[in-house]
């Protein structure tokens, strides 16, 4: 019996009894999950804006112990305690083999839970494909919470601070202080800019980003004009989008100075989004939109979390059982209660 | 008497007698043009898509005699033989006078022929506003004609191919060959392709790539499967775009392969571009547009040409006098007779 | 009259009046300096170990105010406060003008108070060659301390990181805890790693390198053995050296790890340093060192000094006045008393 | 039966008939070797300089056909053709797998024929461990001389010039042209220098770099001076050092100017050579020197063998059979003949 968050159209998430999964193929694994999240990406799919069938399993976040294992799998064997990357390729290029599951050469990129052969995390056990490349044995001095924060949006985060080309002394804009967002802030400080302005609506996450040391920004009261007047009318340096909707892709553009960089990790679908050329071309602009490599990160981000540089733990506000999925996703869409992010214990 | 070429609508461009120019202000020159050319961007002046006033002196670049200096330029006198960035700021800030105008702080980017205040090249003599930051003596071993595309082309072309940060051993398109897109082409060489496709439909400009050692393919028959049909379905990893309309930009998302870059040099002024998001977020992409530094490009360059690196003296196909410049506008707009780019003399 | 510190043989450094300075020539300037500081480098020259005649003016580090111009001078008039790059060239040449005086095409590099013909800033007035490329105007939001370590240590803490190449989640060592040292290390936390080790024999220098998120390492027992058990026996990815000495350099290369980097901002003067290139090799090692290109590294570091990112004035742990310089000298030469940095106040 | 050549002494290698070998163990494969080559650090163990036991089989370069794996090998098997990197690691650990066997977790970096453990590929077979890390099938369009050249030599060169952060427009200076100075020559071109100076004293080796567009600056006539002159005094701006002694290395910190870099390919083993530490804190130095990641190369060497952009099949001079091994020792060691590399052939 597998316990799972299931998917049944908009706004309609359910708690259903699936049969146990087996190893995808000699490559793959089977994981019993021990801990798994609701993501800002699954709203997406609770909003009905990307489309998957009724009676698909959500979530790209789990970790949890390996109790069944292809007889290819090289690396991992049963009673491993691992943390699983949300985003997987075929798990056996060259490409995914070094860790870039984003290159694969097979062009078979996936996200858990969101990729229509790749039920998610949100479940007791989950079959996870090309196990070699996909996890990671949780390493000592990282808590529960870290390990799953370790497997999309740490990275996520990371990767957009690091997709800004951040130098020391400059200034940098974070829009949208979601759980992205907040670890997209936590990871821009690594690259030493000299002032960080935090663009976001929510009062509690504004404030939560004034506490790690960025200068928060209301979004209700023309934040470009804010930051035009902050810097002089020269915009920042670079711009962390963590939203993904046009609005704020637009907003970011218009943020950013000369020779700056706009950096998103939002997810935006619009396959004809009105981008301002001309403005563009008279600020040289770098724009870079692409989805996380999360085991690329990982040699970066491990350390980072053991010596405590890093403590992304704190955007969990909530810890709820998996059978209180429906609350948990209608609690977490409506940002209600100071609700940032929840941790889910599928086995309660 | 100053004679030059004047813009006085769609397709109408005419010689005429104009007083003689003074220096701006104090820190300007005068410089008597030696030599002048026909810009690809001087096209969009007379296809009338971009506005300017009858009475507009065109051209950004020339080279030439400073004949007169205002008392506080510095580094310049009577009788020294410069070239002349085709683009330039105030001439003064912090930016300006490290070679970076397209920073400049006071926000003063300006393009000889282009923008308003500055008056373009095509004449006798022309006044250089900011002149310590604008000129550049020519230097030992540069031909005239040479030096005439270190004002403006070839460092747009360079910009091109540097921010497509192409690596030894990648793969490069080159999408347009006219004078910037045969620059581009010789620049993204000194980056270590493996591979080099070159796009156009004129037969002459494929056939000038092919003997530079770039693979040609014609536009005119699917680009886009000849490139994916090259790269195994991979697409390039870097694409220069050195024409500027929608289609062309369209393109080069098209062709890039997943984490590479996209680098735009051609002028597109479109400001709601119909961008896909989408797939630029499947590909993890970095793109950029930007108007070129050209001063800061120099120190690179001119070392190149010196010592015959580069030879992008070989893009002029006709030499005419200023005085037959209708006929000259007329005839490189039609791109017959194998037409590439035109000197112009200012004396005849 | 101008009261200085004199040099006047291996540990004699006197207060002397010496007759008031002129600018140097058409683009110099006079400044009457406001505060003054001892410097590491001053030690050299005390000890004897740097030969400078009898008469040498010491101090690299000084800011003031302007009250004479050469007529060349450009952007600077009496009465500006400024502050001024311990290191200059010729102040003329392309490399100067955009600020990097290391790199000065006339190869006349020079340090404030070591190079001979350049006296330095233990002074109460100093003339300053080539001003417009040595003057910073003072910022706004930047205090006095601020300013004087701007002169030299903090950009040369701050160029020992940068050339350590350091990426987020590294390991870093810094060898050496004095001013320089404790500047290098607020310097790598810049860069995102996720450990610094600090090597220092002195207890409070160790325990302010540890108050700032540092590992401290006592030198006195085998730093080597301590940093391989705390690394997996790999040796740490950066190294920062900021004593200068042979024994301390030889350590930094013991100390890095496979494909590591060994920044070196000491002041090491031997001619045949028996370098281990065997281990090297196998190292795969990059090894730099160079002094500190002042003026270039302001754009980074004044915006981190202002936000309060950098704090680097917790340096100072004496002031006393000019007229003690004797007995600063032999205090900062002692190391006692938790002596760190000593600031003067020229007028007294 | 396995025909070899093996070391018994300096200046004194044999042909020998030994054992088949076995695979090392189960991640291992044997290789039956097509070709081979004699490298220039083979003379190092010819001339006793790096001791090895009476016994030892010589040759980092071999390719071959695959006749035999252990059976956890994954992605080779029976009858595959392969070149083989020179430089391998334990073949199992991250880096490792990743093709980076230099920093090889478990620090087992070892060259074949040159590391005691590992017999050397001058042989008619060879056994190779952590086949999976090791090998490379030969890729379409690379002939036999390119594949052997691609297990250790022109990685090698490309390394050099790749570490030496060439930029376009700049002057390099390859020092040493024999097989590895050659390859560095071609490869250093990849990046876009105005001018490489290649210096060697063999007429031979100058008149090939001279052929490939660079200036040859005979080495028994002061290079530096030349050198200094063909630069205004300035040197050159990047230097790749393919010899290895300590006359050529102290030449190469000579050689290069402010702020440049010196890249040392060459083997030098001297565990106290005499570096010039003052003269290298005067010109802000970056030196590297490492062993060649031969694997982590091949993506970007392939495609430009194959595209024909690289050609360093010239190098090879000469054609023998491995039975000839003793003779063409001696003449490779006398540098006669016009002689730059000789290809053996162990069937004969």
């Amino acid at each position: 019996m597998n316990r799972a968050l299931v998917y049944h159209g908009k706004g309609d998430v359910r708690v259903e009894s699936l049969p146990d999964p087996a190893p995808p193929d000699s490559r793959g694994a089977v994981v019993r999950v021990e801990h798994t999240a609701i993501c800002g990406s699954d709203l997406h799919l609770y909003h009905g804006s990307l489309p998957v069938p009724p009676g698909f399993v959500l979530g790209p976040e789990f970790i949890g112990e390996v109790v069944e294992t292809g007889r290819d799998v090289r690396s991992f064997k049963s009673g491993d305690r691992v943390l699983v990357s949300g985003v997987i390729g075929c798990g056996d290029c060259r490409a995914c083999a070094g860790g870039h599951p984003i290159r694969c050469e097979r062009h078979r990129t996936r996200v858990f839970g969101n990729s229509l052969e790749l039920p998610g995390g949100q479940a007791q056990a989950v079959a996870v494909p090309g196990a070699d490349a996909a996890l990671l044995r949780i390493p000592d001095g990282i808590s529960r919470e870290q390990a799953v924060l370790l497997t999309d949006i740490l990275p996520t985060g990371y990767y957009g601070a690091k997709n800004a080309d951040i130098r020391p002394g400059q200034s940098v804009a974070v829009i949208g202080l979601g759980p992205v967002g907040q670890c997209a802030l936590d990871c821009a400080q690594l690259f030493g800019p000299a002032r960080v302005f935090a663009v976001d609506r929510v009062p509690e996450r504004l404030a939560a980003a004034r506490a790690k040391g960025a200068i928060p920004i209301d979004a209700s009261s023309d934040p470009l004009a804010q930051i035009q007047a902050a810097t002089a009318g020269q915009g920042v340096d670079a711009v962390i989008e963590a939203v993904g909707a046009d609005e704020t892709i637009a907003l970011s553009l218009a943020l950013v100075r000369v020779a700056g960089v706009v950096s998103v990790v939002g997810v935006n679908t619009n396959m004809a989004f009105p981008f301002p050329m001309l403005l563009a071309l008279m600020k040289d602009l770098t724009f870079r939109i692409g989805i996380c490599p999360v085991p690329e990160l990982w040699d970066d981000l491990v350390p980072l979390v053991r010596s405590g540089r890093l403590r992304p733990e704190s955007v969990f506000t909530h810890r709820m059982a998996l059978s209180q999925g429906p609350e948990a996703y209608a609690l977490f869409d409506s940002r209600r209660d100071g609700v940032m992010k929840i941790l889910l214990d599928p086995d309660r």
